[in-house]
């Protein structure tokens, strides 16, 4: 980066790049202050998006939401953005990449407590038989869950979430799960974030498990991801350091209401955009609108069964177990202001991975 | 701010300024940039701190983990300090101040609920015999703040709370109970986070509570304040508005071990930094130490009965109700190289309002 002619930088457009308002002021007060031109290459935040309602009601919401002089200024410290993770920012289909992880564990875990060998649900998944496995009623995936995430020091269950991360590929595209993370989300999450926004993960997913990746692939930190959380022990080993058990007790089902709760538990203000795809985040959606000023609300719609997959009974498709989306909840997005993006038509493309 | 000489300021004292990672790199690549020498008058960070192990301490940690040529520096997203509230933060003795308001509260909520005018402990509270008060026993207590802090929607207690905080005055100085937040650990929170920590209160009070002035007295936003928290319901009233019920139902007790377990739900990431002045932060501070690298664990002790409170079995002295320092509080500080600040030798003033 050498020394060519740029540009003068003002104190919202430092405020906009993240630094503090303090330094902002000491910033654009005190000196000739250039940006150079290479920073110019920004072009549009959005590149991944066609130009339509989706991609313009965001560009609008940022734009009369972070100009001083427009009546619908929000401060910088009130700008919370919340985003559903499965089938909002990255794939879900066919299976939450959670739940593949829980399954590929049971192995493991037999090997550990071979009784369970023969009984039911465990058998099952020992078979690899996957449509057997993905007709298991929902308790038989709950208890799963619950050998599988609970019962293992925090640090124990990062180990082995880790290697997954690291090794596991999804059956289509054979890609690691992390890299099925949708372009188009990667960029609002960008620009939201170099509006000024503190953007977070509101997910039914595990807690634990999204904080493992979301700093890596989201650029969100783990204190900005809320998700499904059970209770943890704290205790000493016998060399008395310390350490903490991750326990089978729900506290927080980040699901439906459970994520307008999850939102004032963890964050404690109402969020002045939220991101969705199904009837799961309908209260999450109504939260946000219900708040004064200007607010935005959008949904992604699953339309695309070429590039990704088309699923959901709003588009006369079988409803499935991930992601609902019906078309109650499509007509309530049109009677209520909440604007569905069409994978189809508002993405240009939808991994980082195409061409 | 005028056009006079001043400073380069590399890419790190731009991060330290709150400056993006991005940010700063186009910033201190692309241009003669010049801090205005008003910005110097910084000075001491910590001027209300007598010269003596406590103040180095907090000095040097900062120092060695924020310089970049230092075998100690911690990444900037991984600088999480946490601090205790009551009794580290500001005043809380000779009563929480939390526990004030749910006591001031208890004539409201019985003229709502005037079957309760004869029942215990609510004819106790509404005697106003602070000596009956305060030897209630703690089931008793635990019926006052059930009925004070929950049942009620969460703007409806904001709206209470913050009425309080606006009008009720401690008894001894007569100030409002914001005002008796110590200046020498506002100070130690200030320059934590011009040294690019974030700091965190992790309190025995309630969440919702110490969210309604955190922001404003401590610099610390909502979403950085972990409390003992209880959970909400969300619902719709009459004409469709979304709203949250504050329910009597304990999520998160952040003492002792909860405290370590909160951190976990609610940040996710091993502190560096912990503050605390009683046995209910011992986990937290172990929990901070048993992290990799320099860690930073301090202990604030009550001996300056004169500017302050003494109190605590650590001086001989009667055990209260509020933050317990023992001796083997004491003797674990020592042996485990937790660092004890004396209010009586180390704080040069204690509180903003003294001349």
């Amino acid at each position: 980066m050498s020394k060519l002619p740029g540009t003068k930088l003002s104190r919202r457009q430092l405020l906009q790049l993240g630094v503090t308002a303090t330094a902002a002021t000491l910033i654009a007060g005190g000196t000739e202050f250039v940006l150079p031109p290479e920073a110019h290459a920004l072009g549009d935040p959005l590149p991944s998006w066609n130009d339509g309602p989706a991609k313009k009601a965001i560009l609008d919401f940022i734009h009369v939401t972070t100009d001083k002089s427009s009546p619908k200024f929000v401060p910088p410290e009130q700008r919370i953005a919340t985003f559903d993770q499965d089938g909002t920012l990255w794939v879900e289909h066919p299976m939450y990449s959670q739940v593949v992880y829980c399954f590929d564990r049971v192995p493991a875990v037999v090997k550990a407590k071979p009784q369970l060998a023969n009984v039911e649900p465990f058998k099952t998944v020992l078979t690899g038989n996957r449509e057997a496995i993905a007709k298991l009623p929902m308790d038989g995936l709950m208890k799963i869950l619950v050998v599988t995430l609970t019962g293992m020091s925090v640090d124990a269950f990062e180990a082995q979430a880790n290697d997954w991360l690291g090794a596991a590929r999804d059956p289509r595209w054979k890609k690691l799960y992390t890299e099925l993370t949708y372009q188009p989300m990667l960029e609002v999450l960008k620009h939201m974030r170099s509006s000024g926004y503190k953007t977070y993960i509101v997910t039914g997913g595990g807690q634990d498990f999204v904080r493992m990746y979301a700093e890596r692939v989201y650029g969100i930190p783990p204190e900005q991801v809320v998700g499904t959380a059970a209770g943890t022990s704290f205790g000493y080993d016998k060399s008395g350091k310390p350490f903490l058990t991750k326990d089978p007790k729900l506290l927080l089902n980040d699901n439906n209401a459970g994520k307008p709760e999850g939102i004032h538990l963890m964050i404690g203000r109402q969020p002045f955009v939220a991101f969705g795809n199904s009837t799961g985040d309908r209260q999450m959606l109504d939260y946000t609108k219900a708040g004064s000023g200007e607010r935005l609300a959008m949904l992604v719609l699953h339309d695309d069964a070429q590039r990704e997959y088309a699923y959901g009974p709003a588009q006369g498709l079988p409803d499935t177990r991930v992601g609902t989306f019906t078309q109650a909840l499509y007509n309530e997005a049109e009677s209520k202001g909440w604007i569905v993006i069409s994978i189809k038509s508002d993405w240009k493309r939808i991994f980082a991975f195409e061409s």
